[in-house]
């Protein structure tokens, strides 16, 4: 099975991070093919960003679809996500989707505990557009910046299972969700270290991923979800231009 | 790895079919153990039926645990399915619950179609326990109920997927969920001649029971998923109130 | 008028108490019929407990339902309550229910103060069960466990009061509930120490069980509370058995 | 025990229909007295003597609050209800909000009938400001108006029945509310032609100002229901002004 | 432009604030006609005196109407802004209504700050009436009522801005709303010394009166809008009466 | 005062056709800049295309920012909004954000109609992103797609009359919006032909820009809405590289 895991942000060594934690978590036989942003920022943190890497994403997706059985959007809060899932015919799965549908059979309320603040306001409104706020206990930020997003994951470590401690004791988090692609893998570390599930967003849509292929669900050719018809273009990619002019079938 | 497939009603025919399914729709290494209530009914369909076999559920657990890597309560409506996931170390799982977390991934309004009115009620209800309401379209149950519940499969197929195809056409589903273990299976065959993804409790529950076994979330030691207390009981099974009396270490 | 009152936990004492405040709260000319089950734990207070007890009060309802006006499940959480709605023919009130209803005549919003931190979870998914979250101010629980359940109304009581007087100033409570039967008749002995009203579930679900009674409002012949048709079973007691083999007439 | 019924609107004849059926449905030893609103509209529909009969009902309750045990505000949709509450020392209880809480005993999901379309627009307004919305069915009204309001209860006997059968079959009503002060009573009559509960917003406030008098609540000091300070006033009936102009002691 | 600028309470300084900041606010061209209420309270902060200005709202719209563009509520709470509303056929609009709204398209989450503690629990209810709650993050009441409340604003300038930083600090508030008519200009005089935008209900009221007059829109004659038809009435003021008894044509 | 009117698509004519009906709606004194994205699809109808949008929505207004007082995005769906506002230092407005705020000044309920069925499903999840979905009684679509976009407004004309009324006679409408840029002015055409006020996203969002600019709201220096802080980029338009490259000051 191939799974291509996408990154939406312009940094290979995040997505590097990234594909060893997915390569980590995979059954035997799954192939991750790791792809990067074209085009984008730094890392994703804002609705600024967030709007250029959606359009990175649909443009990376139909760029690397050839071949693929799912694929995964890996920065938490899901850019792209449900355009991805309208554009291709495979199923296509967030890292912040997955690990709240994972959080959801794991305890009756879960917390995410992130990087940054502004990340913080983010991933909450992420689990309300996924209607999946209804069970969030809280969303809680480490009190100080990383100096290198490349580095959070070590750099951050005991901030982050300080919150991760908080949620459990003041929010009555029942499941913890380790949010954000840079520390991708912090999950696996810490879980001796909290008294409840705590769960990784790029493992959790490794899983499911592999769990949906098995599945093997129809594209839908009705809905919100099925390929759009044809459209004009101007000043797209290629690849997307032709995607966007040809229409369904 | 090995998976419990617990059917809360008593009816081995149900069992069976389910079983099959599960089979079906497993991962190569994956063994389905099936088992039926040692106490019930016929079949569950509503809130009495439910609570004796939520009692049904936890005193088959402890009889069955051992040995298994997750545990699938395969009624849907998923009676006992939290006192289960309170009771067990490794994950639980109901047909429903998997069903709706599916559905999410695909679509962003599901409707789940049944077999009776009664059914029906059960089921807006179930999704609204989890918390899983918000993206529902719209439950719909067939017009008349089957004759034996064990032949349900092929005696409803036809009025099922009349109620498939009103659900995508005037209740804008955007998912189709078959729901109810006896007629498990029959989301495989009607997914030719529906416009939209449709899946299967039984089958979706095998997949991410598949999932969270692969991710091995630790057991919670604290918030209502933790092992209770000790406590006296009087006229339970001897496993169960063995298990009631022992407490947490 | 005669109102059944079932406990569905195994303990006498606690019986006791709940059917002395009872008698305290009713009308001259109500009678209360007190009654154990006849399977369980010592106290309910989990989802596993409430499973089991669920089963325990459809059982002890058939048993004891001849004669009676009306019956009150008395643990605060109403395990198997709308089980026991959709199988009698006279009304059953919860006293979870009926504090939460006779609180939203009184205040605009409520909190709940119970014994443990396992029944605040519970106690808050009671709520939402009901439907009647919306207003809920908060559920605060005493920051150590009674050593003795049957002696908890003295044991704790100082420890509740804090709670309650906290409620009010930090979550903006307007009503106060004593959450829990072994508690039963502690919000009469601190309603002079207390700046808003203070309620208990008991007298409020015999007071409104005579209310209902006076209405007497027909049994449902069509949706979810409707007597269901006969079913096979297996394992039940000899009167549930029948009952659920009779179906309705 | 005294109970005062107190119609908003200036309908001597809805008063009397109103107050006999109060009568009928209270317990022996229960007193009513029934008050017509001193100024105001022939009956409430719409905001504007929404608006009109709040200020009433608040004049109302001071200059007759003497002696009351309780009070009830007897047109459905409940105008001035929660200022008669922060007024008064004794409960005070609305016909709609009794009946809501009624509903909600007998049911999962209720439909209120009504005369007209645009009452129905204020009854859902209604059980939204209630908080008890989340199960309500529907709000049906009859397709033609009464063309003598003090006659609707005969006048429109057959047309409330087709519109309760089809909140019914329809909506999934497990419970029929017959809303409006001057068709009260009218529930007593169809109760053998509908399939479920029906139930009267004057006889369910009757018992339930009843059970509220049994439980003897305490008058909030603190929060939105204490008595409000003093104020100066101008252009208000004698009592009230001088009630605003004393505050709290 | 001619806008209706209608105080529900009866203090004339307060008037007179309030009209003083509309014209401050408004554009060029914009005629600003102050109207006091002929009847009620010193300053409205509950239910009572709120059921009381909705009387005196009708009563004064009636009365003043004539010649009007548009018609602002002016007291914090909007008290009769509905059944303003239905009465009116140029717009209307209430002071916390517009500030809501335009809070609306400044952030995400918005807080408001306000004088006393009872004035707090109607502001939340207020955004509850209007279905502006969901981003609503804390309404905050300074911890000592004004002495005087025609010299509020200059005596609780410092304590409205302690509570306008808690806001942001804690709350997560991205718009800040003073809210209250006595305290309106407030929101200038603080501006430099908040984080974020802050914003007064006259001035947005005023600004987006105008916006409406632009639009235009016609008056409703269907739905719960439409001007009432004809009732009899009892004890209103002669231009209510005539009002109420003339209909719609 | 200049506002930017920034349409997300490629299409000139429509950017024609909103111009003139801003320009029509403005106050005088009001100047339009009318801009049409440099990138994108012909017009923006589904998940794919508002994730091009949004980038092009950022890029456009970092290009077109100098010297405005207030920007509109003027797609209805509001692609890029929040990014917009979090970029801007002025007032940024969406279409149907500016229609559905004017909507809850004007009626409890309000119905959208639109084009096309996909449409549909896109402005309902724009009425749930606002938080404004609570009182929104429909979106209905045409029972045909138009042939050419920039002649919708006249070849639909009728059809759109007609889902109006259905709206208002079957949804309980109180006010309508006309939803969709090439459709812009419509509201003003059909306005004696409805029942209820009828608006339409442009010509509200030139008033609602307007009112903004008069209030003067200062940028946020805090929360979501403040300018990000400097990230590296790659692959962007110049402007847009240098603007994220440059971060707060």
């Amino acid at each position: 099975m191939k799974l291509l895991l996408l990154n939406p942000n312009i940094t290979e060594a995040v997505t590097a991070t990234m594909a060893a934690e997915a390569r980590r978590s995979a059954s035997p036989g799954t192939e991750i093919i790791a792809v990067t942003a074209r085009f984008g920022v730094q890392y994703v943190e804002n609705r600024i960003e967030a709007a250029i890497a959606s359009h990175a994403v649909v443009e990376a997706l139909v760029d690397n679809a050839n071949g693929m059985d799912a694929a995964i959007i890996a920065a938490f809060g899901d850019p792209g996500l449900w355009a991805g899932k309208e554009l291709m015919s495979v199923p296509v799965i967030g890292i912040s989707e997955a690990a709240f549908l994972t959080a959801y059979t794991l305890g009756k309320r879960y917390s995410v505990v992130c990087l940054t603040e502004r990340l913080r306001t983010w991933y909450i409104e992420s689990a309300h557009e996924h209607g999946l706020a209804g069970r969030l206990a809280s969303v809680r930020a480490c009190d100080a910046a990383p100096s290198d997003i490349t580095q959070a994951k070590d750099e951050m470590h005991e901030r982050l299972l300080t919150q991760c401690l908080a949620a459990v004791e003041h929010d009555g988090a029942e499941v913890l969700i380790v949010g954000g692609g840079p520390i991708a893998g912090l999950a696996r570390e810490l879980a001796d270290r909290v008294p409840v599930p705590i769960i990784d967003g790029v493992s959790c849509a490794v899983r499911m991923a592999e769990a949906l292929v098995g599945l093997a669900p129809r594209k839908a050719i009705r809905g919100s979800l099925a390929r759009p018809g044809a459209k004009h273009s101007r000043g797209l990619a290629a690849g997307l231009a032709r995607w966007v002019g040809a229409g369904r079938e």
